[in-house]
């Protein structure tokens, strides 16, 4: 089975909903069959990619929160955070454009490094004081080499603003087709999907039904095929 | 959308399928959104490592062909195969056990280059004078380089029974639930199947019967979800 995660480095409920989808995992009879893609989703798109600012900042401005209002949503993210065992830095983040970091989990997901790098991105944004945003791209490099990504080849994908942008484009346009507005979103085998950061029990739920319920394949055209099989290979009289 | 083919690099069919495959791909009009992965199926998995005949010998001993069919066999795959622009040698190749190659073909999927590693295993076995199963660990580690892998990494992959054998036996195990009894086997977004080689049209039909007729995906749990979007990150009261 393959699990899609729609999700953003910036978006604090995809680091507390990754933690409730993992402890669905582990505890899943079939988590070794199970394949977790993530795939991108901006929240702040139109923002340059110079033009960080305090967390708290932005959301009193975009979003027209209160201060305390503002704090207050931190705070609450940091007691769900928590309870999952996750550290979270209730203040003092900051907030920017995340292209490049998407970038970079399409090149990672070559390297089969995607769900280590997206971690410590999340890590050094919630939990850490290591800004992915204000210290430009050798922090970057810097994470992704913890990642187990090469240096240079990471500095290469985040000069050429080109690389891996079609990636991240279609991960958006698809997750607009699958009627994603938000994220995290969780996709099941294409079947099944869970939006938000559900409590394990719900991703435990969309993991059995998944699994369960899959219909056999239609197959798309039935006659003699050109195959091998156990008994050898067949060029069957059409 | 994503396309699992299922085959095995001692099976002729699923060279020339593949390359019937990749026409209708290149034309397809989503095919920049078309993942492909490939999964491990073993013709002949009771066979030991060390257990090589040449092509000819085994289809009669095995298969209970007389030699003249068995060459008529290889003629005609020789046939099939150019007219998709593939060299074939129609004698003097050889078969054996194809298990490592597998657990190489998903240890070169966790680099990314698993298409790379397939097509030219391929190559060396159906249209080159290089053995796969002849010439040793050396001939898959020089094969690996080609497709861009690192010799000493293989080379530990290759040394160690045990690493990438559970992906290879799951791979083999999804096959049968899926009802593959032999190979090339095309499965897209596990919805429709295509079994053989088949014509490119039957591919180009699959393409697009799996793009058009996605279902909308059902929601597990439809309540108030903590996610964020482009209004900010909501906490619903639940």
């Amino acid at each position: 089975m393959r699990v899609e995660i729609w999700s953003d480095i910036a978006c604090p409920w995809c680091y507390v909903g990754k933690a409730r989808f993992e402890k669905a995992l582990e505890a899943f009879a079939h988590r070794d069959e199970v394949e977790v893609v993530h795939r991108s989703f901006e929240l702040d798109p139109g923002r340059a990619k110079g033009d960080i600012q305090p967390v708290i900042t932005m959301l009193t401005r975009k979003y027209g929160m209160s201060e305390a209002q503002a704090r207050a949503g931190e705070e609450n993210l940091g007691v769900q955070a928590a309870a999952e065992g996750l550290a979270y830095r209730t203040s003092g983040r900051d907030h920017g454009n995340t292209f490049d970091m998407h970038r970079l989990l399409h090149f990672a997901k070559e390297q089969g490094r995607q769900d280590e790098l997206i971690q410590i991105l999340y890590r050094a944004n919630f939990a850490e004081e290591r800004s992915v945003f204000s210290e430009g791209d050798e922090r970057l490099v810097e994470l992704a080499v913890e990642a187990g990504l090469d240096a240079d080849a990471t500095r290469k994908v985040l000069a050429d603003p080109a690389a891996y942008a079609d990636e991240v484009r279609a991960d958006e346009r698809e997750a607009a087709e699958l009627g994603a507005g938000g994220v995290p979103f969780f996709v099941f085998d294409r079947t099944y999907g869970v939006s938000g950061a559900q409590p394990a029990e719900v991703f435990t739920q969309a993991l059995t039904q998944a699994w369960g319920e899959r219909p056999p394949l239609q197959l798309v055209e039935d006659g003699g095929a050109e195959a091998c099989g156990p008994d050898g290979c067949a060029v069957p009289q059409h």
